[in-house]
């Protein structure tokens, strides 16, 4: 990396935390208009915005499907990205709230405020939404956000930023609290290491890119790794809710990381629930790979490989395991999952309740498609992303996980004997 | 680092994992039943922890004062630390606690409920006490621990640790849910790249072993750097209860974390303030270095130099300086404070919730007692450690910070559209 290099990104850093003083005090109106105020400009935009995305498009032709499909913007998604900054605006301004405020033994009177962490820099590829959604979500949680996007998507990046930029400017907010940085991929190692600068890192992309960032960033990264999602059908499940279930975690969408990968079937109900599902699932474009007892059910199914039960598909690929016992599914999961998001399809009180306690996922479902597991769904407005560690954030990141909490206590002249 | 110190590293770390299973799905009962099992045994082994800990201050001879006056127990400490574990037995039980489970527009009811983090490693020096706080959280939270004690305290801690063993086997808990590792320095490095066994890591001791340790730990680490606290005597203080929180913050311990370093005063009082409070604090043995305008109030006043207002003295000195406003004072606290503690005087509401947003430390203080800032202080019982970091935990750590949420989703069959 050049010193020139090095030196620019040390200039965005500076700027963020200056910039971070002055929005992390922001007036709650001040944050909810400029946000309004960003998102009316983005419909306004939108044949600019949808210009700049062209060119990326034009510039990107080699790129592979998938991601060209997350790079495309079209009026439905910017009509989306819009209306996702309004229902941040929405929102309850999570700064300043205090919680637990009680009197303690000695007259104190103790309790936290939340406040914002400060620099927030999110290392991000393809698609343009996360530059609107990500900068709402700061905006209003009091951070400053550094953006670093993929160069496939700069123009269409360049054109959204300055419809946040508008909004800042507009209601009279540092305008730096939101920035894109526009050199390509050697500027993420330089990131990495500002951790004088940057209190919190955010790697969303391919699990390549997380492992790199994770492995070498010295501030606290936020990240999710895989997403090998189970849907355990219990041998005391409602079947047809069972079928929805399961359809709907598998299919709904195939590249999404809280898409089930395997699916585990208590052997009680196992020939009936199978012999149903699988001609579904394989008419609808699915292959099945199955363990000895699952593939007896369709001559379709394919054997499933010991390596089956720890990929991640994100593919029309389903791998199937008939399990004897709650625990043997409680302990498959444990073994090949990712620790994401699990699900029990059940009737049964005391095992929705074990399955509850025993799985250690971000995510632990009753009765419910893995597909709802989203910062969206779970009512946080948008997400910053999704993680799968266990400390400070866990599962969908929103305005919460942006925040930190710190003490307050009010006294009287109270001293310590 | 020798292969067999790493293999005992790794043996320890691979039974830890193993215990924390056990541990994190315990009963409520036999939690609490295990930790007054233990307060009463460390009650009824008074006399052999007396006379471990004789071995070890035998061994320390040559160590300085305050660290064998750490390392130093006696009956009270020893009734302190069974009635701690006690506290801590009594508190209620953080893990399985659901919080803001609602229905969500799909119909989904969604949830978070707090779970164990997994393995603790605790790295520490001297206080045996520590030992026996630690494992009682960390029994309560449902996590395993390891223990790093440091060498100079090996005989007590290991009796300290009998005690906590005969209470987790008493009530058929894992005993490797507790355990101490007993070799020299050098299991510390060995230790810092366990990240595929230790969840997180809480350094406790001197500032250089807390650089290194968070320099070189390849998991997630909640530590504590510098406490240079603040108080401010605003202009609209009441000067006596100013006095008491002065004095108080300043000398109720010379060695603490959370004693006050610097005093800021308003020009407008610092003369009646002054005058008042110097001889005092002088009469208590304490040294004042103070700005220029400070100095004129008493000539035993010594010149404070830039490095003062940077300098935690961990002793009975006092760096003094006289500010001309609220946001003169604020900056003051930015720019030379630690984000530890930070506390203003004052009966002006506007300028109290002022100063409570604009200070950006873990606990902030209204007219009471910096020494205040601590686990036990604020209800949790006891503490792991006090993070000044804004990632998970900040400010003193107790169960909360020993735990994690995991989102929990039920519902009836529904599926996303």
């Amino acid at each position: 990396m050049t010193k020139d290099l090095d030196d620019y990104v040390r200039q965005v850093c500076v700027e963020a935390k200056l910039a971070s003083k002055g929005i992390s005090t922001a007036d709650h109106k001040a944050k909810d208009h400029a946000l309004l105020a960003i998102a009316a400009k983005i419909r306004k935009s939108k044949n600019e915005i949808l210009a700049a995305n062209e060119k990326d498009l034009k510039a990107g032709a080699n790129l592979e499907d998938a991601l060209l499909d997350r790079l495309t913007l079209n009026p439905n998604r910017i009509e989306s990205m819009a209306s996702g900054v309004e229902e941040v605006a929405g929102m309850p301004d999570p700064v300043g709230e205090i919680s637990n405020l009680s009197f303690r033994p000695s007259g104190i009177q103790v309790g936290r405020m939340r406040v914002p962490i400060g620099v927030v820099a999110v290392i991000y590829e393809s698609r343009p939404n996360v530059t609107a959604d990500v900068s709402a979500l700061c905006i209003k949680s009091g951070n400053a956000v550094i953006l670093k996007g993929g160069s496939e998507a700069i123009h269409s990046n360049t054109s959204i930023l300055k419809c946040v930029r508008y909004g800042l400017e507009k209601h009279s907010l540092p305008r730096k609290a939101a920035q894109l940085v526009k050199k390509g991929r050697e500027v993420t190692s330089a990131l990495l290491k500002k951790e004088e600068y940057i209190d919190v890192l955010v790697p969303r992309g391919g699990k390549g890119l997380i492992e790199a960032v994770s492995k070498n960033a010295s501030m606290p990264v936020i990240k999710h790794l895989d997403g090998v999602c189970h849907v355990f059908v219990d041998s005391s499940a409602d079947l047809s809710k069972a079928y929805d279930v399961v359809v709907n975690s598998k299919t709904q969408r195939y590249g999404t990381c809280n898409t089930m990968e395997t699916l585990l079937v208590s052997e009680t109900i196992a020939e009936t629930f199978c012999s149903t599902l699988f001609p579904r699932l394989i008419d609808m474009g699915v292959e099945i790979r199955g363990c000895p007892r699952a593939i007896q059910f369709d001559n379709r199914v394919k054997a499933a490989s010991n390596a089956d039960w720890y990929e991640e598909y994100l593919a029309p690929v389903l791998s199937v395991k008939i399990v004897d016992s709650l625990d043997e599914a409680i302990a498959h999961i444990e073994k090949y999952g990712s620790k994401h998001t699990d699900c029990i399809v059940t009737e049964d009180f005391s095992k929705a309740r074990y399955f509850l306690k025993m799985v250690d996922s971000s995510s632990v479902m009753i009765n419910t498609s893995t597909r709802f597991a989203d910062g969206y769904e779970y009512g946080l407005g948008a997400e910053v992303g999704i993680s799968t560690d266990k400390i400070h954030a866990r599962g969908p990141v929103g305005l919460e996980g942006l925040t930190s909490q710190k003490w307050v206590v009010f006294g009287d002249g109270h001293v310590r004997t």
